[in-house]
């Protein structure tokens, strides 16, 4: 198996509701360092499983329409706890839904499945990874 | 799959027995950087995989127990290596053991499987990873 | 010249006002990962810088104190943008009182200068240096 | 499952053919930090998943032999694109057949699988994994 | 005294002539991770060092201008060993070049000192810092 | 100001002294990952602030000198408590005498002044910097 990971990063504003959270259900904030793994069996013609610069490109997308927003107040995620470990499916979510339409060529269509990790400081850190097909 | 990992770390001393360690048969020590990732296939209601509180108390719990000690003195290694790898899976063991007496709550029993990682320096780990139903 | 630094984090909610900050200027948040660096010419009796434990328990306390908090409300910062590097001469301000108040024992008088750097993420970094005495 | 991971690096040039590259189409070059991961599901008798020493060893030889050239010039290499993902797997091929000719004792026929992860930046990396056995 | 650091890298062939650079007197390559600070004893109205958006952007166009190349190959190099060491002097005399042109705004005047660090590995890197008035 | 660094680490047992100490009064140990930074106001007629070969060679031999023991039982440390700044400062004295003694060739008369940082691990470290003559 082979595999390409991207790294970028959004910072955002938000709250979390539920006792476990103690200090965190206040408004606070993070910096989500963003690495997108992308995986398949085999390399194309070019020697690649993607076109790097346009994966780059993916994942910035998705990351500047989540960055520099207290995600309390967006309507995608209304009734929801936006923690790690959900923002990493959102993350995901948005970069399949992203191959979908094209965003990284034909190429794209071949990747098998993709590995999101949300690093939120030097000591924690959550995933998701999940197949790109039927995964939405 | 979701994840969830939480970094700690321990300084101990120790030797190794065997030919094959050259220098390190005599005896020294090593700080390791330990992450312990969490896995489990669903979010809990509250949009966790773990309270990443707990699982931090649990870690350092488990990790706080065997830093600043000679592991050559310990019973519990008795006539045992206490290489990188063994000690990545003790620490996977106990881990497991404080998840089975309730440390992490109710949740915990969700988790199916653990990742230990040590970091020896920057150039060398080692890790071992299991299931946790059925692993001791 | 000696330094002992130790690493600790904060996660906030801001905003920041000024054209010059963009999409910044929406509330959002930030992990700053803060490395604190105290610096003294010599060693004391124990061979130490600072007592690494109190050093941390300081740290830790400065940023607990401003963590999982949005900075807009804090009347400390009132008409005051809390830029990274504004936050980084905050934590050396506080950080210098709490060495003011014994909090580092009769060693913490030895401290010469302190280096405050505040990661906000894995491309960007702020820091502010300065003399501990006279320095409030 | 256990594993062990020592890391090493190279440098070298190359330029890569075809559009989809962009500006690296022209002779450029990089630096890979190559971390190279040993699997195997138990230990040996001394406790440990391989010789990290020889692991250790093998896995420069092998960057080595790679390391201060020019990849367009290496005959092992015409006509095929030296990507970042082909050259992990290059790395992977390598190993194995370092592992076949005894470069890592008896023990390595006990290793099951191998991980070859090239970082080629703070933001970019590739890897490949595959099974040891029947892997050429 | 403050100070703000960005990060970005480059990717670049060459070669180095005197028998000290052994093997590196061949033709290879190198990712450069580089480290810009700037340094300012006072902040500005804003708040801040410098906008951090045109920091940026300015270190990438310099950066930019170098990677993707064959450094053997550019007129500006010609004679000189692009050592490591050598290339941080030049991003640094560039950046201050646009300072001077006025790319980062008024407040770019208040720059006293810079400090480029260029990581060629996870083993090595080397650095120039300077004033910036009167440093070219 | 050039300035090249250097990476290597080493592996230690030994106990502290003193109260202040707390538990590390045990026997215990830690990994140092050691960074030497060589710093000089001009580059020589090869370009370089060092022969980086010959300075990871020193470097290492030092290192090497100190690992795999227990600084307990070392002569050179009766009475002393082998602290990280203490132990940064052990390892800049002996870089230096190493220059004296010719390790880096005629070049080594250049350096000006030294840093050594020490990582204990990931959120503790200590340094010790001075200028090479008249050092010891």
């Amino acid at each position: 198996m082979y595999s390409v990971t991207v790294r970028g990063h959004m910072m955002i504003a938000h709250s979390l509701r539920g006792e476990v959270f103690g200090p965190a259900q206040q408004l606070h904030g993070a910096t989500y360092v963003v690495d997108v793994e992308f995986r398949r069996a085999d390399l194309d013609a070019d020697g690649i499983v993607v076109d790097i610069g346009r994966a780059a490109e993916s994942v910035n997308a998705v990351l500047g329409a989540l960055s520099y927003r207290n995600l309390d107040d967006e309507s995608a995620f209304v009734g929801r706890n936006t923690t790690t470990e959900f923002l990493a499916r959102v993350v995901f979510d948005r970069v399949v839904a992203a191959i979908g339409n094209g965003a990284l060529g034909d190429g794209g269509g071949a990747i098998e499945s993709i590995k999101v990790t949300l690093h939120e400081s030097h000591i924690a850190a959550a995933a998701y990874e999940g197949r790109v097909h039927g995964a939405i």
